[in-house]
């Protein structure tokens, strides 16, 4: 390998420390450059890896087993893992018909969508997911945002098929979005969005979702569709006129006490997570029973009604394949699937780390999205990982995705035979359900956390959360986005630069302001740049430098001492430079020139000497002026201000 | 100031070299950091330094001087700088008026609309703006893209007024943008479109440019309204059966190559720079004369005809200031208003370098933008600074803004008077004119540097030079902003690590891909991220640090070397982390745990370090488990294997 030699020859006589020269590194050739970039960026988990070296029946084994992971954990199936399997599955099974039915209500569908959604993709999950605990199914926050989004083109109630054909075609372009991000290997778009921001936002939604069923509660008929806290209140407070309905309140608060003090319960003793899991179920089995008894139904108190018995019928007809509420569709779809896959895939990530396993993330969006694109054709709406059941099933034993398999087989039956039975369920009690369902989104031991470690996320949370209370969902996700984005901003047009200073009695030279035992060498000063030198940031850097050289040349002037004749630049952090970063340091060495300063550089790295070299800068500063270390260059300066070892 | 201890107390009995203790910045409150990160984003060139410590009358003065700089530079105006100005004036008048009238052409509108655009906004910018070098007026660039913008919403020839009224629009909104970016200190938008991409863009421009010349060259009467060059040449060759006028081949042919060698003769001896300068006016006269001599249009060579005489009428009620041409003329004016900003800081930047003096860019961005708002009120279109009117101006010896002064009142007496000499002129030399002017847009040295110094800078170069030769001018600009923030999203969400070994007889430790000599230490893996953990990159940073892990392992057990016990993380780049990043170092510290291997943190920075203790994690990870060097961290795992010096 050839590695030309650049330092300087200077030694000294008695300690003679070995002066190594900066590397050059060997020349890649184009083509090997491109396609490491494209692995790293890409292919960065290597999902190849177990292909190497293998014969051509196995690698097409394998393949299908990528495709279809069942047929990989499903060949180790044995009756132990069954049994938690199955126990997980009917605790999961209790707790999620109950709230599909309430879920459906916030998509403003009836109520037998949820349970269809309960049905197929967990079925399908089950066979291409990778994760062992999650637990699939409709989610408070995504149906509200549907609900939200597709009740601003179409009215619910007023045009009921052609709302559900709008929804079927969201839910198809979010599983066709989310297909593609895996597929695309594109997943790394999911982590833009701040886990600050997505803390703030499910807090914000948990306390809409709450707010939108005070209309249950309280038994209101007239109710506003926007969802911001000012508008909820406004309608609440026009109704007491009316006069709420005493029994259903009635219901509905001692339901919802009942269902709080199970939660707690469940969070004080792990031992009685249980508890709060067959909660709803009771809950409705009860509420239904005395509504039955009472004839309540007949006082005001709303009920279910009809829940439309059977299985999901084919809806591929139902989707909108061109026309104007393609292109809505498509947005809403979009939106959706893109909060259903940060949902999923943080879901799956936290117990990944938990029982210490590998999720490849792209390839979960493809289950993901495969099993929207087949829900959306058998009358399913969007469907991801609940944070709540997936929590169950894991504290009730899962072992694999076969619990999804179990509670799709309960909600089968179900749809089958069941549904007559909750016809005098009160609307109260899926209000009440949902309300204790969304009460842990609201998580403020987390919001606790980012405020001590980073203010800046903190701002982020707190504009997600106030946005989505106080105006829309749309708007506190935009809001989210956007904050995400302007930290990323921030971080790329204003990198940290830094003064060094040498530490006593070492060669090491740190920030004086994080060490104020650090000492400046006369003369010479010492700027550290903590960041690659790109177009968005290389005008900055530059009169950055300037900036710190003006500061000190003033310093100087006031108290006497030497003036700056070096400003050595040191370079560990710039990974990188391009053809703005080249310009700008060679506008550097201009400038330093006509104030008689002499710029040195410290410790460039491969990247960064590559590209000096091969724009002719690293002969214009001078190939002896660039260092190792920053004191190798001190030492060139001012040989008697290095510090003894 | 408080430094808390972190280090380990370990020490060589015989050579004691200092250990010294990882440093805790001292705390800052909120308000304090939230100040120091908005005056470094917003306001990193200090502008209120002078106005420290001044009494409130020179305050008053220095903000007026401010905001009219020509008062501040205008006292030490005297006789020798106004002859320089006055020559310089002279010499880009005679170059802009034969430019002005063409290029008012390429934006389809009528000639003297060139004209008025350079009398009015140079006057505005030299009573506010800050370069003493840039000359004003409309540039090719912008008014090619002015117009293909304009016309894709109203017909120029079929609904000219309307056309005008649009177009003046546009100039307000691109007025406004610029003002706004200005005042809000948001100028560092502007850096975020690449060098290379601008190189790309203006060459594809200046190629595009040139191909709509040859309707006036070859007098072609019915021409494509595309700008793509497939588009251009079909209309070309189609003509070809009408036979295209000889006479005014002739005509532009001839004074096409007289123009092409005086801006040779200009390029090689730098003393002759004013013989390109006048080469345009010259054109005009000799070939006005010739036309009118040989009354050559009634043989079918098209000509100027008729230019409105008389200065700018006002134009403030022909804004569209509500409607539908609102929206667009305020879409076309944001993208038109950019580019011209884009264009005028960077020939700003340039003489500002050249000439070194600082420019600042925000207020340079206010001048500009109130110069096109009153000019959009006085019957002008976009103006911005031309690369080669400013270089002329530059060479023949301009002083200050006064230079744009003296063209303006040149420009005043052309309207006034002089514009019935125009009449004959052939459209044909308007066209060589244009040519002439935007070869030098196309700028092969410096593709080749950007080839040689940065492949993915040359993507992006070629990509927006052939997005607008063979699309258009829009999407070439989409090209380039594209891949500019392409680039960025790679920076921010595939950071660079690398694995480091110690060179040997040095405690420095170093890149082993860059430098071969530097040898692994047994038992302990050492990785440096390079980059700030932010959400955005630090599930990626954590798996890529476990695939590091897994790679070694591989190695470690086919040669049998020690097991990895331990790894250090040389935290020196990584300037900030963020809640994301502290729950990545957090999931790391477990997932290594689990493997019996010990994490190590070396070098973080002062806003790491105090992010870690304020989370918890330090603790986590164990205080004595964090170093101020990689030798120090080193020398805690394996006493022995630290390098001697």
């Amino acid at each position: 390998m050839d590695i030309r030699s650049l330092s300087s020859s200077h030694r000294h006589p008695q300690d003679a420390p070995y002066v190594h020269k900066v590397g050059l590194p060997p020349k890649q050739n184009l083509f090997s450059e491109f396609k490491a970039t494209v692995k790293e960026t890409f292919f960065a988990d290597d999902p190849l890896r177990p292909f190497k070296d293998q014969p051509s029946s196995k690698k097409f084994i394998l393949c299908v087993q990528a495709i279809f992971p069942i047929f990989e954990w499903g060949r180790s199936y044995n009756f132990a893992k069954f049994r938690g399997d199955l126990i997980a599955g009917l605790t999961i099974a209790s707790l999620c018909i109950p709230q599909d039915i309430a879920y459906a209500k916030l998509a403003n569908l009836d109520p037998q969508y949820g349970l269809y959604t309960s049905f197929v993709p967990p079925l399908i999950y089950a066979f291409m997911g990778s994760s062992r605990d999650i637990a699939i199914g409709p989610v408070a926050v995504v149906s509200l945002l549907l609900g939200t989004l597709l009740q601003n083109e179409i009215d619910p109630v007023g045009n009921a098929t052609e709302y559900r054909r709008l929804a079927f075609t969201a839910t198809f372009f979010a599983g066709i979005t989310q297909v593609t991000l895996g597929f695309f290997r594109l997943g790394f778009l999911i982590d833009f969005l701040s886990h600050a921001a997505v803390v703030g936002f499910m807090g914000g939604a948990a306390i809409t979702i709450s707010l939108q069923q005070l209309k249950g509660f309280l038994g209101i008929k007239k109710f506003t569709k926007k969802t911001d806290i000012v508008s909820v209140m406004h309608s609440v407070f026009a109704s007491a006129h009316h006069g709420w309905n005493w029994q259903t309140i009635v219901i509905g608060v001692s339901f919802l006490s009942f269902l709080l003090v199970a939660k707690y319960i469940g969070k004080k003793n792990k031992k009685f997570f249980w508890v709060p899991a067959i909660g709803p179920l009771i809950s409705v089995v009860l509420s239904t029973f005395f509504v039955y008894i009472t004839r309540a139904d007949k006082q005001g108190v709303q009920i279910v009604k009809h829940i439309h018995k059977g299985i999901n019928p084919p809806s591929v007809n139902q989707i909108y394949f061109s026309g104007d509420y393609l292109l809505k569709g498509a947005r809403i779809g979009i939106v959706a699937g893109m909060i259903a896959l940060t949902e999923a895939i943080a879901i799956g990530r936290t117990f990944a780390a938990m029982k210490d396993y590998q999720l490849d993330g792209n390839k979960e969006m493809v289950a993901l999205g495969t099993m929207n694109v087949v829900g959306s054709m058998t009358s399913c709406y969007v469907a991801t990982g609940s944070f709540s059941r997936s929590a169950v099933n894991y504290m009730a034993g899962c072992q694999t995705a076969v619990s999804n398999i179990v509670m799709a087989t309960v909600v089968f039956f179900t749809l089958k035979f069941l549904t007559p039975l909750f016809k005098y369920t009160p609307n109260a009690i899926l209000a009440a359900i949902i309300i204790s369902a969304v009460i842990s989104l609201i998580d403020f031991d987390a919001a606790y956390l980012i405020w001590k470690i980073d203010k800046f996320d903190f701002v982020a949370c707190m504009g997600a959360f106030f946005g989505v209370v106080f105006v829309s969902v749309e708007i506190g996700l935009l809001i989210a986005v956007s904050i995400s984005f302007a930290k990323i901003l921030l971080q790329v047009t204003r990198p940290r630069t830094a003064i060094l200073g040498n530490l006593p009695r070492t060669t090491v030279y740190r920030n004086i302001l994080q060490y104020p035992e650090a000492a400046k060498v006369p003369g010479v000063l010492i700027v550290r740049v903590d960041s690659a030198i790109y177009f968005s940031n290389s005008n900055y850097i530059k009169e950055r430098i300037l900036r710190w050289l003006r500061d000190e040349d003033e310093l100087v002037n006031k108290s006497g001492q030497t003036k700056i004749q070096f400003l050595i630049v040191e370079m560990s952090p710039v990974t990188d430079i391009d053809t703005s970063g080249i310009h700008a340091m060679e506008e550097l060495f201009r400038s330093l020139q006509k104030r008689e300063i002499q710029l040195i550089l410290a410790n460039p790295g491969p990247a960064v000497i590559d590209k000096l070299h091969a724009s002719g800068s690293a002969q214009l500063i001078g190939e002896d002026k660039i260092f190792l270390t920053v004191a190798d260059a001190v030492a060139s300066c001012c040989p008697k201000s290095v510090g003894e070892v």
